[in-house]
């Protein structure tokens, strides 16, 4: 299975962003007590992430923003292009296709999939929107990395079910329910609720 | 500060989105094994995150679905009615204010501001989408709890800005730039990248 937790892979994530921000700002070196300032955790928990991957600090001088960031760049595999089939060409998906910071990070939609046949046929940049129908076939004869699922919760298992015949190997839902995958394929859902609820609990206290 | 992790507040949200499963599929009980098993984490911790809000399981028959759901709503605030100002009425706020995630737990769009005197008048539901100019004054006479901000990274600080002046408690950014709040209020970033690159980050192993 997966040897670093999932929860290790989004705070990398969040060191990266940060990192991206000190570097846009023209800060050369970051202390881990910053990084876990900036980051909302503790510093030990910093210090332990980037210790999975190599000793990236020097005592005293903190971590060059540079080399860390260009190493967990490396590591969350964002010095590759990935390609990406857009499923749901709805308000959601338009969003995400239109979204500047995938392309920032590598991630680019090759193809957009939608079952409105009045949406078939019309353009997103130079990306036409196919009927889903024909996406199994499409996608055996010319690939992408990752199925990003943006349609209605009914139909997510389908589509998932599409992708993973089609070969794709990651699976990032956003439709509101539970899909399955088989194993060898990597499946994130995003749940646009969940940073709410996370509202909703401190408006509480 | 806040005592309980963000990390655990969104394992709860996890949790409780199972336990919507579970309870809608007819399940009565469920272990911490299980429980753990569909949330892609340890039992232990499961069992220590459950045991900051009490003692809700049986041993040897587990938890009752509905009655550890309803707990978990409790201490997340879903079984408040909240309600949201939602700056920007691009594609993204259009996704995010038809999206029926958030009227399921209670969150409900009450304003839309945008700057576009095309969209400015029109409306979405019985909502009518309103200048941003008069967002601070429409905000003070008729508050929110929440502001939801959708609008292009460059003038994300300024929405908040006039967000908190207008005694915003809780702000969920889906900007992709880093905005500051004041002591008192709860900021959330969504960041959409960060699932890809949770993704690509196993796609490369």
């Amino acid at each position: 299975m997966e040897k670093i937790s999932e929860f290790t892979v989004r705070r990398l994530s969040n060191y990266y962003r940060i990192l991206l921000d000190l570097e846009k700002r023209g800060i050369p070196t970051v202390s881990s007590q910053r990084l876990a300032e900036l980051g909302g955790i503790t510093s030990a928990q910093v210090r332990k992430d980037l210790s999975y991957f190599g000793n990236f600090g020097t005592r005293g001088l903190g971590y060059s923003v540079v080399e860390l960031k260009a190493a967990i760049m490396q590591i969350l595999g964002l010095n590759a292009r990935w390609t990406m089939a857009l499923f749901g060409a709805g308000s959601l998906g338009h969003a995400l296709f239109y979204h500047q910071g995938f392309r920032d990070d590598g991630f680019f939609f090759k193809h957009v999939f939608d079952v409105d046949g009045a949406k078939v046929g019309t353009k997103w940049l130079d990306c036409e929107i196919t009927h889903q129908r024909s996406a199994e076939e499409t996608l055996r004869r010319d690939g992408v990395n990752i199925a990003v699922v943006a349609i209605p919760p009914e139909a997510a298992q389908d589509v998932v079910d599409i992708a993973v015949r089609s070969g794709i190997k990651g699976i990032l839902n956003f439709a509101p329910t539970q899909v399955s995958v088989p194993e060898g394929v990597s499946l994130r859902n995003v749940n646009l609720a969940v940073a709410l609820e996370s509202l909703s609990f401190y408006l509480s206290m």
